[in-house]
């Protein structure tokens, strides 16, 4: 596979230099980090004596939470949809 | 507040013990945590030198990605439904 298609961005999260690398544009990448960011300075400060590897965990587990309440939003519609369509 | 109503549920995530204290039923809070050790042991595997706090950044970042793939596809999916019901 060629890797000139894809994007390399450098981000910072949490003081943490990070490079990703993907097929998403460099402002998806940068917005998706500065949400991350976000969230672990929002679980720090709630939790101050966590280390940042136990921060970055718990900001995981709210993102998949936050994924699967979409997720039943999204059965929610495409089951509206369908009774509309008929 | 009171605290009785708040679910405790300990979960096992990349070999580490966490308490999740919440509103949610504990099989949400074990799906979400499993969901979450899926995924880092996935990017750990991809990339076997990275530490544990780098492997749980990403998987934050991971999640934050497919989070707001589905958050445009409600948009989408909210579009279709306003047309239809004109």
């Amino acid at each position: 596979m060629e890797d000139e298609q894809k994007t390399r961005v450098s981000v910072d999260i949490f003081g943490q230099t990070y490079t990703i690398v993907g097929d998403e544009s460099s402002s998806h990448v940068r917005l998706v980090a500065s949400m991350v960011d976000d969230k672990m300075r929002e679980i720090s400060a709630r939790n101050p004596y966590l280390d940042s590897a136990k921060i970055a965990v718990l900001t995981a587990v709210n993102s998949v939470h936050d994924y699967l309440l979409l997720k039943e939003k999204i059965e929610r519609l495409e089951e509206e949809l369908n009774k509309l369509k008929g």
